[in-house]
């Protein structure tokens, strides 16, 4: 087989067999293909697309570049959830142990953040001495214990995605529909669950900007998901203003225990709600709930009980870290009203590229993070707001870069005379 | 400015700036741009196109990638052909000779044959001593004396292009107008001329398959040349069989030689037609001759005279070739027609790819050629063919290699019952 021939192929908009797509993987992975070739083969399948065939067989050439977590002596169910990544996404740190004190296990191998959207690793890392780097054995050995553990792509897990993730990343070749779902179906399939619940984020904070782009996104994920024989539901979701009360690492973990110690604070209504949503979801597809309707009673029902923040606690423990040590933020700076009237939108990428700003999140895979920088939401689309009124907190380490960004920050919100309506959080299930 | 923005830009089909490819080019030839980010933009390009100005921008950073042939202390008119190349397309070794006689500079800086094309340097040296690898100054030399002189691309020409057209070899993006054009342009502007004449082929033996897609070539090549200020036109050729009696190096220079000592072979014809129609062009553009029209005859007169044969064997001379020693071929299998009828058509790209099978040509650079290999015609489209009749010869150095090829050979011509039109040879001037 010639890469160049193949190449062609797809630039012709023809499509690529299973035997050419695993060669094309295999060897780019084992290095004997070089980083060109692959950077054309990407461009290509960017303009041509590819249909489900080859999605399908492009997730299992970067699946079987490295291993499938064996969980074949564990006789539970194996969950996961996966976002599509958003600003102040943080349900996975709720969903988690909902759904693990339930008697699901939940492994989960998650991302760093990148861009203006959060990942969860850092969020659970600004919790002192909280350790994901975690072998395969270990997370498995906790897996079976607990119910739960969280860690990061170790270099067994989808060798071939992290490779082709670098090269995509510099050479404009990140947004093509069929990489994506390459890309995250492999790392998940890698999880060797039997269930996957997906929550695919639309709005101007999210990848795809539509409700309709992200059902085919969504539809494109499940059907790989279907072609491995695993459970699947997904909702779609809003992201056209950041989710709950905080974004930013050690803020997002305060706002996640005050929802599993039901402290009630109304900013956090539709993390609290989405989180309740996803287990739902979790627990009907793992047999904990005859209908999603039981399902999600039952999250409820854990998550007002305490269960879910004594699981949450627990899997702190078992991965190091120290609650009690949760760092606070040492500078603030606020955000008030000059005016009167009613937020109508919220640009959320350019908060989250302000939050970037301000170290909450990176621009590059090198940068370091801030665990305490973050910014606070006093107020989300649809709320009357006063004159003098906080809209936003910034918080962190270093107020000279929060007092730069407040001005940025304050254009991110606009107000209207007359009262538009709420989002709708969950736009579609299906 | 960021190598992936610029990618990203190209991808979503906006325009580049000039300073962007001055910038892309110059880094990928210094080293300091990875050839992955390099392919990935040649695919974009292969996409999205490029309009004029980028073509042109393009064109100029390849071409100063290298050194221009430095004429300025030469008062003679300089003025050179391209081919878009085809089989047995051999113009270049009559009209180089003729316009040269004429008192006009024809500085050629040509290219091997690489596929089913010929290329003019493979001909040349199947004269025993001719050697193409001459440095510039000598070949300004040669140039201010005689008028005349074929070289191979040295490595102070355009060596953007020569680093990209390796990479776009390999990368399935050799096919876009843009890239051909600059590819082509920058070396023939860094010849130093002040005019050029385009031979552009058409047919199923040229890259552009309709007159219409050659055309669309033709013109895009001018609009680069006028953009340099360079006088230019344009032939659109007919390659939809093979150009005269021989395709194979050696054969195709005993073919210029019977031209040139005006044998009158009928199956010469169309060669010497072209290279006097392509003469005249450059006679008229070099001033020679008041109009297209004096240019042919002043053409004819020089051809007819002898001084075309004259000025090419003084050529020989200089660059080191024994023309009384040029080789024939060892061994020859004819094929014969089993029918009656008239050539309806030829299959001239595969004619190509038998060259290369009996090693007349290269399927890679690397390829040795055996300059007696080739395939004399001796039937073209529109002749009258009698059972028992030669169709072709094979000839060669090895013989089971042409016997091999025979049957394939035979395959690419079709005979009909009813006399077709003989093609036009020249489709439209520009």
């Amino acid at each position: 087989m010639l890469p160049a021939e193949i190449i062609k192929k797809k630039r012709n908009g023809q499509s690529l067999s299973n035997e050419e797509i695993q060669f094309f993987i295999r060897s780019y992975t084992d290095g004997s293909l070089p980083d060109y070739q692959m950077s054309a083969l990407l461009m290509a399948i960017y303009f041509s697309g590819m249909n489900e065939a080859e999605t399908l067989s492009l997730t299992k050439a970067m699946l079987n570049s490295g291993v499938v977590v064996d969980f074949s002596n564990l006789a539970l169910h194996k969950v996961d959830k996966h976002s599509t990544g958003g600003v102040g996404d943080k349900t996975s740190l709720i969903l988690g142990p909902i759904v693990a004190a339930a008697g699901v296990a939940v492994p989960m191998i998650s991302g760093r953040g990148l861009g203006h959207t959060g990942g969860t690793l850092d969020k659970l890392e600004s919790i002192p001495g909280f350790n994901t780097q975690i072998s395969i054995d270990d997370f498995k050995s906790m897996i079976a214990k607990h119910g739960i553990s969280f860690i990061g792509q170790t270099k067994e897990i989808c060798p071939a995605d992290k490779k082709i993730y670098a090269l995509r990343d510099v050479t404009a070749t990140v947004e093509s529909l069929p990489l994506i779902c390459a890309s995250i179906m492999s790392k998940k399939l890698a999880e060797g669950i039997d269930s996957l619940v997906l929550d695919v984020k639309f709005g101007n904070g999210a990848f795809m900007k539509t409700a309709e782009k992200a059902e085919e996104l969504a539809r494109a994920l499940m059907s790989i998901a279907q072609g491995y024989g695993k459970k699947v539901s997904a909702l779609i979701t809003n992201m056209n203003q950041p989710l709950g009360r905080f974004a930013g690492n050690a803020l997002e973990v305060e706002e996640c225990l005050s929802i599993m110690k039901n402290e009630g604070h109304p900013m956090d209504q539709d993390t609290r709600e989405l989180s309740l949503k996803l287990s739902a979801e979790m627990l009907y597809l793992a047999g904990k709930a005859k209908t999603k309707a039981d399902g999600y009673k039952l999250a409820t029902e854990i998550l007002e009980s305490g269960k879910a923040l004594a699981k949450f606690e627990e899997l702190c423990k078992i991965q190091g870290g120290d609650l009690s040590r949760l760092p606070k933020p040492k500078h603030q700076v606020l955000i008030k009203s000059t005016e009167d009237g009613f937020v109508s939108t919220m640009e959320t990428e350019k908060i989250g590229v302000i939050g970037i700003q301000i170290r909450a999140g990176r621009a590059q895979t090198t940068d370091l993070i801030e665990p305490t920088a973050g910014i606070q939401f006093h107020k989300k689309v649809g709320d009357k707001v006063s004159a003098g009124e906080t809209l936003f907190t910034l918080f962190g380490a270093d107020e000279v870069l929060l007092k730069a960004a407040a001005p940025h920050l304050e254009k991110t919100m606009t107000l209207s005379k007359s009262s538009p309506s709420k989002p709708q959080l969950v736009w579609k299930e299906l």
